[in-house]
């Protein structure tokens, strides 16, 4: 394992996704992917008195649904990395406070799922770990209440706005086994950025420079070109971030080989689910690539993605003080032989 | 590298504290370590117009001034990871913001140091990186707004309530140099617990049994005892959580062979600084670690440290909905030859 270029590390074990669990709620049930999802919620509150308590009951749905699938006993579960979007991470903590596995809390808004997902490669390839859970989760209803307004308000959503997705995924991560299996090969760390975009109800505008950063960098640093990749999956840029993310790049002269996926556009049909610019939160581009991308891999329909979760770093109260939102997007090599 | 037991990362190139830069407060300057630290602001703004800002502001200093004292450009930084107690890490990404540096975001409440710095030692050790950055901060004014009152309610505070640290710490870890630097040879990592305690200002009592389970399990884990160590350093129990503490270790018959050394209480003087309980906050353990313990295992007044920093993984969204509050705690092995 190694440093490669100025932001990338690669992992010269190159750790598998040995296996994950998704599970979304109604609404992402509906939308083009629902059939491929492992399971999907009908009620939003997941028999929880609480929004909150719900979506940690949907993440430990996704842990402990996962360790059962995996065959072995939840105490060969070296580590647990997890993180979400409520404050002081309260989804993670409610979903693992039973499960007497080490935990790291990790926090980077959308961008969490290949944060966990490339920390747990660190951990494995690093010689340190056999069974990594890397986690996540979000929930429309308790993202809204705590990022912009209280739902029962019925706020009109500017068209702008995207659609946090209710849902957790969980990813096994261990050494490579000669199995078939989707491998890491890199991750690309992001760098704190601030572009003085202060509106909470515009994040695609907000992420779409941190993701065109980090592709950029990732390149660099591994010197290849956009061509190495079958595809490129961004997080949650939506319909308004993935224009802007095509505009910078179009900007440097670059003009991309192929269609930019994007979890944000890819999760529900806009036409039909009144979902604004696509969708949002970090169970985005985490059910996305576990129930989609993940299985398609499998199947070699794509052999090599390079996947580009991006965080709006924003909270209530640097909305309420009038600050800039803060972004990061961190990028996944991904590979199947 | 490798895991060794239930919960601990064994280290084994050993990575060093090449480094360190505290900075804290007037209220910290003026109590019994106020000497030790390298800077004290006076203005509790630290010349920004919030809490938060300024809470960035003291964070960005100890990174900065450590990069400044390192003598290596800021491009040669690897990594940092750096988290705190506001929603979102407000302040960690205020602080980094403009660094141009890949940076990871960790949430482990208090005990964010040992996280943050053991997850250094993972890249370190793992070969990844050569200079990682792990930071932390805590604002008395930014978290009591956020956790519990306004301060202009001026609410009366009880007997059990702690004091956020203003303050905050930076580390500079590196492979081992063969320069006599404190080593950091282990971290046991703790899990998510959670006793029912609901009271957001008893930190002490939710903490001291996470304390309890991750030295035990450390003890366990490393197949050593009490008088491995020089001195065991809890985070920030304060004089509650202390003293419950020690009661757990009596009731499994196991007396302590030294005064149990604790972050919490050594910040401030209880008879003159009217701070209640102890100190608390990210901040408490990474000053009075880098500003104090660092500076006496240079010194070889103690030449082996179990460091365990505790977090209250407390919201004030699970307090109004009146959860109970889930509990962690990291433990750092450091050694100097």
């Amino acid at each position: 394992m190694k440093k490669v270029g100025k932001s990338t590390f690669k992992f010269e074990s190159c750790p598998i996704i040995s296996d994950c669990f998704t599970i979304v709620g109604k609404k992402e049930g509906e939308g083009p992917l629902g059939i491929f999802f492992d399971m999907v919620i009908e009620d939003e509150y997941a028999g929880q008195k609480s929004w909150e308590l719900a979506e940690g009951k949907i993440l430990n749905i996704a842990i402990s649904k996962l360790i059962q699938k995996s065959g072995f006993p939840p105490d060969e579960v070296d580590l647990i990395l997890s993180g979400d979007l409520l404050n002081q991470l309260t989804s993670s903590h409610f979903a693992t406070r039973d499960l007497d596995i080490p935990f790291i809390g990790l926090y980077g808004a959308c961008s969490t799922f290949a944060l966990s997902v490339g920390l747990a490669c660190v951990f494995v390839d690093g010689g340190f770990a056999k069974n990594v859970i890397a986690a996540t989760s979000s929930h429309f209803c308790s993202a809204e209440k705590q990022f912009r307004y209280p739902l029962e308000l019925g706020c009109q959503r500017p068209p702008t706005a995207q659609w946090t997705v209710t849902g957790a995924a969980s990813f096994l991560i261990k050494p490579e086994d000669g199995t078939q299996k989707p491998k890491i090969t890199h991750i690309t760390v992001g760098k704190i950025l601030d572009y003085g975009i202060k509106d909470p109800n515009n994040m695609g505008a907000c992420m779409a420079p941190a993701a065109f950063d980090t592709i950029t960098t990732h390149l660099e640093d591994t010197k290849r070109d956009f061509t190495y990749y079958d595809i490129i999956v961004t997080g949650d840029l939506g319909y308004v971030g993935r224009k802007l993310l095509e505009e910078l790049f179009k900007k440097e002269g670059k003009t991309l080989p192929f269609e930019l996926f994007d979890c944000g556009i890819l999760m529900f049909d806009q036409k039909t689910q009144d979902t604004g610019a696509g969708a949002s939160g970090c169970a985005a581009s985490a059910c996305v690539f576990g129930g989609y991308f993940y299985k398609l891999m499998l199947q070699k329909t794509f052999k090599r993605i390079l996947i580009v979760p991006t965080g709006a770093l924003l909270s209530s109260s640097t909305v309420q003080l009038g600050e800039s939102i803060p972004v990061i997007a961190h990028a996944l090599s991904i590979e199947i032989e």
